[in-house]
């Protein structure tokens, strides 16, 4: 994790994980959607996007097709509540943090190194809003730090941080976003192929937390050179 | 669940779970999305959406706004995904099953219920393409029932199917897709105010299957009487 | 005629002629269109919608191709017309009903028996703003019922109400809204394949008058029952 | 009426009716819509539009805005099937006539000029097909002239061809589209502020069947001059 | 060039250059958008559009797309530039002048035509507003004719306003847009097929001087005539 | 300029000038666009994008808006017709090279530094292409380099390469493509607000000249560590 990576935005973090590489800013704005007007709350939303050719073949630019598909709708909803479990939105005060999420370059996983990332972009952006005197903060915002892994099962075994080209022979595929004090925040686990067994349930979610844990350390680090 | 709610599908459920009313239709079209053209195997797809005034204040209708929610778009992938996990899409033939899930009137579980009816129209739709001569089906391509249920933590303790006020007070909302064999096809658990624990997730699981159970009963009761 | 078949909103009417099934509700906002604001005068308005598989093949879902078709258009246009003609909208305050037609399953003249059916969800709908001491409602708004039938020229003869198999080898459409007191609020006949006279006219009109008749009698039961 | 307004178009109109301003030009293109392919049949179609400052007070131009407004739908309907009453599509072979009917100026009854404007035009284009021995025609397409215009009752009294200060005062409004032999192709009359008896409703009529035969006397004369 | 061309519009000008006939509207708003509110500056803005036939073959209708193409969208900002550098827009006021451009028919310099021709439309527009009492204008925003001519290099040599035939086989193709003083506001040359040497470049300068004048000469004559 | 700075594209370049940083890439499809089909002649098209937060404020998501903006629409055609000047089309057979250029951070000047970095993507995607056997490639494509540059005139003084903060202050902004042998591919000069006169458009042309012959030296350089 590259932290102030570009240098316009609040919080700015490039994630690399194997020969994924996504970079997340977190941008600081005045203000909250309508539905939260005047209610002292703050707001963290997320988007997501793939520069076209992250992938191996060329995907059409969604901003010239129109429309964002599917799959990135869906992966940005995940990214905004599993960020917003991170932080007191009481005490944010009347601002909205919008995380970007773009992949440079991606090889599985985009959607939880996506996650990891952030969550340092947006502690940086919680600093940022707590230093300026007109922010509205109240006390500090930012509950804890939360981190993803993506887990699955592989030719019956489960397997950490499925690359590419497993997660297409994966036949099952499973986001798990967890606290450092070791809570859930979200479990997805996808079997359209094989069903899985709560026994392989639970083997998937011990290695993630362990994989999670690794990641909350490196996110420790990353935050201690300021 | 009454079968044959409407006329001209070739199945067609309303589910009625508590207020929630959803009605599940499966068309049947020969021919498949250009992906998988000349394979020999079939597709199923799902399209959800709800009708303006289904809840309690008017939503926009998604067609006039020229968009589908978010919300929409994930809600139709989930059961999309989770219906292609009752079929052998091989034994299907290059035929396209697409699944309409209208929420008529809407009470919390409306995802969930729109799973289980729809599967009961996904078997009608199979029958009628399994006596069509030129249906290019091989064997049955029904594999087994599934069946979803959403179960919470709500003041602590875990529930079965919120309705829609326990729904906005639930600290966690889980939603479980199973098979009649008890294997898991999709968990997803969020929690965006207060993560949970292991022992909290397995309980939910522990309803979820009970609640699955009792769905799968009800599912084969409709499909006896044909 | 079916009222309150839907529970959340200020008036639900479910309308079956023949194997046409349409689901009218009328949702009742505070505040108006922005050419009305500060006039005193309220709105109605209308949208309509079928079910994607409420005919006898399957439509693509208006939603999900990001755009209304411009028969639906043409449709929810003249719902909106002839229902405010049962209003006094200065009456009404500054408040706006709008109504949703969304078709379960089709079988010829959706559109007449949308506006039929909604005139009745309108009454409950004006009804509920009455009773709220907030509402801003000046006496009572509602004028009168107004009904609609689809007429036309099946091989020469005039025909009341055609169903789907007539509709398309009719020679002349024509669709009628009138008052209780028999004035016209909408005559559209049309003629691609074949002109009619005006003895043809004339006589379609007067088959709509009957069947008109018909439906204010069904559209006073079914308000009688509260 | 004036005809070969511009170059390119096999036909090309401009209809001048007190203040209102319509090019109505007609292009022929090989080929016709999927659902006509292998029929043997042609098709023609319209599309209308409004310059933004054809009328009093600019409008949004509909390109910009990504959409047409439901009012350009609906008179682009009218228009494509008032058309096709004219042609035997038969014997038009497989090859499309698209009428474009752009509103330069605005006075009222612009949907009425532009259908008679178009008439002339969709002439002129039906002898170039003819003259073109690849044009696969059979025979004279062109069966008939249609003419239309709009009538009206405002204060008390039948008017024909409203301007637009009387339009937007008138009680009903009345679009009729007629053929030379005096059939109806299209009667469109509406009443929201005011129900209508059938003695006006054949005040109306009668007043324009004058206005259509003096109409169609101005379109033969405008095809004479070739 | 053809002044008060429609009645509407406070500025409207027909432009005929050869074959090519391009409608220019200016329409007055008070108010201006969101980033100049509160500035006491004015803005003015262009709009582009070419009517389905106005060329060879029909173009799509970019209304019923729901899309203006890349095309236009170059050309509209560049009309926009050039006419911001014709006004003052701080002795504007916060009025909004839009300028309409909408091509009839097509040969060739559309783009330039069309800026020439708006400029006296925006002249016309200024003088509308300079009249009003309450248009807030201070002084003369006014501060000068611009107009536009194309030039290319044409087998080997520079010739003024290509026609269409020409443009299609021109090596370079370049857009001037200058003052009455003399100055250049745009120059956009453009060599996809063989790159031009600062000789051509000074040539093709040369010619488009010469032309400029001839039609701010024509400018002022049209302005002459009030 | 970082050559192969991802590792799925045939031709990937970080371009860095100052604080600007665009990613582009070169990726080869098969096959051409549908008025290019049959003809022999391959095509090379560009796509340009912001990252929401390149710059100091955020954007929104083009994505997301459903939409591009006028002046992405402008430079990605630019970049497109620039980069058509580098190659023989003829030569390339019927495929397609899309150029993807995506500004990571701006500071100014980020369509030049585009057009000179994917100068270099393309020349290697040229190369891919020419190894392949089945490339249908004849001889080499690649004709010659092409650079740009931004030059402006700020305070009265003519400056290469803007940076944002003198961006906003410039009288003129001009953008220039030229070849290694100093032929003009394209000259887009802009004053909005103060004209300009030939001298100091001969005065920007030479320091553009100048800085387009370092770049070349740049690109030289990049390309010969293969």
């Amino acid at each position: 994790m590259t932290r102030q990576y570009t240098r316009h935005a609040e919080g700015s973090v490039l994630v690399e994980f194997g020969d994924t590489k996504v970079l997340c800013t977190a941008s600081v704005e005045r203000g909250v959607p309508r539905f939260l007007r005047g209610s002292g709350s703050g707001w963290v939303t997320a988007e997501y996007g793939m520069l076209p050719r992250a992938t191996n073949t060329r995907n059409d630019r969604e901003a010239s097709r129109g429309k964002q598909s599917g799959r990135t709708i869906e992966i940005q909803r995940l990214i905004g509540r599993s960020l917003r479990a991170a932080i007191d939105l009481k005490k944010l005060g009347e601002n909205t943090i919008t995380i970007d999420c773009d992949v440079i370059q991606a090889d599985g996983g985009t959607r939880t190194a996506a996650i990891s990332g952030a969550c340092v972009a947006l502690a940086d952006a919680i600093e940022f809003l707590r230093k300026d005197k007109n922010g509205a903060v109240k006390g500090n915002p930012f509950k804890q730090l939360i981190a993803a892994v993506s887990v699955g099962i592989c030719k019956g075994e489960p397997v950490l941080d499925l690359n590419y080209e497993e997660d297409s022979v994966a036949e099952t595929d499973m986001n798990v976003v967890m606290t450092e004090a070791g809570g859930f925040i979200e479990v997805q686990g996808t079997a359209e192929a094989a069903p899985y067994t709560q026994d392989e349930l639970n083997a998937m979610l011990d290695l993630a937390r362990k994989g999670i844990a690794e990641i909350h350390q490196i996110q420790r680090e990353a935050l201690k050179n300021s």
